[in-house]
């Protein structure tokens, strides 16, 4: 079993869940398990119709409401982020999945609907052999610092910018 | 069906051909088809595996040998490349796949394997509702402009310079 890095995508572009996602693909393609355990999301989003029909090597979770975050966090956003976090510690070191994506996990941070310190604790105590991929913009600088491998998606230019709206198989 | 624009994933960080599977993922969840052409690419990766296991929606095909190209490229290479150009041309033209990714197409163009005016002329002739996803480092000035969406995956950090080897079902 070859040894897990942390890897982490941020920034403001597109193209950091689709990354994780890709990753997700790819270990299974080599017989690796992947969990997906998604942030801040609740809605309904393509790819787990993808994955709960065709990917049995992929499981994954949502630990968000059905909107977004607006303003400020309330208290029902918090207890469902701590839930995941906790569920996600457990998944973790478990060792039973060989790559763990903590999607928006650094949404979550940046909300502060749990600590930093807390995440940190998790990655110190991951087995060895298991790959964590990070995503969200707003990378704190202790998950940027913990990592093995660091992305920033940066938006060069956006068809939000012509009005476009979120497409469902695409963005959704 | 929702109008289809170009997306350009380009830049020297991790996530280029990964975030464009999870697109093709994403995709197939929506009910819609994808199809994948790799240039230069030959080798084998264990998104093959998966697609070719678990996702017959989507269609993955390769149009490079089974080396890169190390200083310049032969004549075996422009012409698996010119082939591959020609063969997506014609899946593109014919409107049966919803979102068609060009992998590593940037780097195709980089090592002048064909025109960038040849694809340009596919890609303002493609079907209305059809998605291009364009990855590949060194994305040239007139990709850049037709594309409706540009993102540059940077590196910030990579474990390359800790000299960890690429890994199978990470990043093979």
């Amino acid at each position: 079993m070859s040894k897990g890095y942390i890897q982490v995508y941020t920034g403001n572009g597109k193209g950091k869940t689709t990354a994780a996602l890709g990753l997700a693909i790819r270990a299974i393609g080599a017989g690796k398990k992947a969990f997906i355990g998604q942030f801040v999301k609740g809605m309904h989003y393509s790819e787990l119709d993808a994955i709960k029909t065709h990917l049995n090597n992929i499981e994954i979770k949502q630990y968000g409401l059905d909107c977004f975050i607006v303003n400020k966090p309330e208290e029902k956003d918090i207890i469902a982020a701590k839930k995941g976090l906790d569920e996600m510690k457990n998944i973790i070191l478990s060792g039973k999945f060989d790559v763990i994506i903590m999607d928006e996990l650094n949404i979550a941070l940046y909300y502060k609907l749990f600590d930093v310190k807390e995440v940190l604790d998790i990655l110190k105590r991951k087995p060895a052999h298991v790959e964590i991929v990070i995503t969200g913009r707003y990378a704190p600088e202790p998950i940027i610092d913990i990592a093995d491998l660091v992305t920033e998606m940066k938006e060069i230019k956006h068809y939000y910018q012509q009005g476009v709206q979120a497409r469902k198989g695409i963005e959704l």
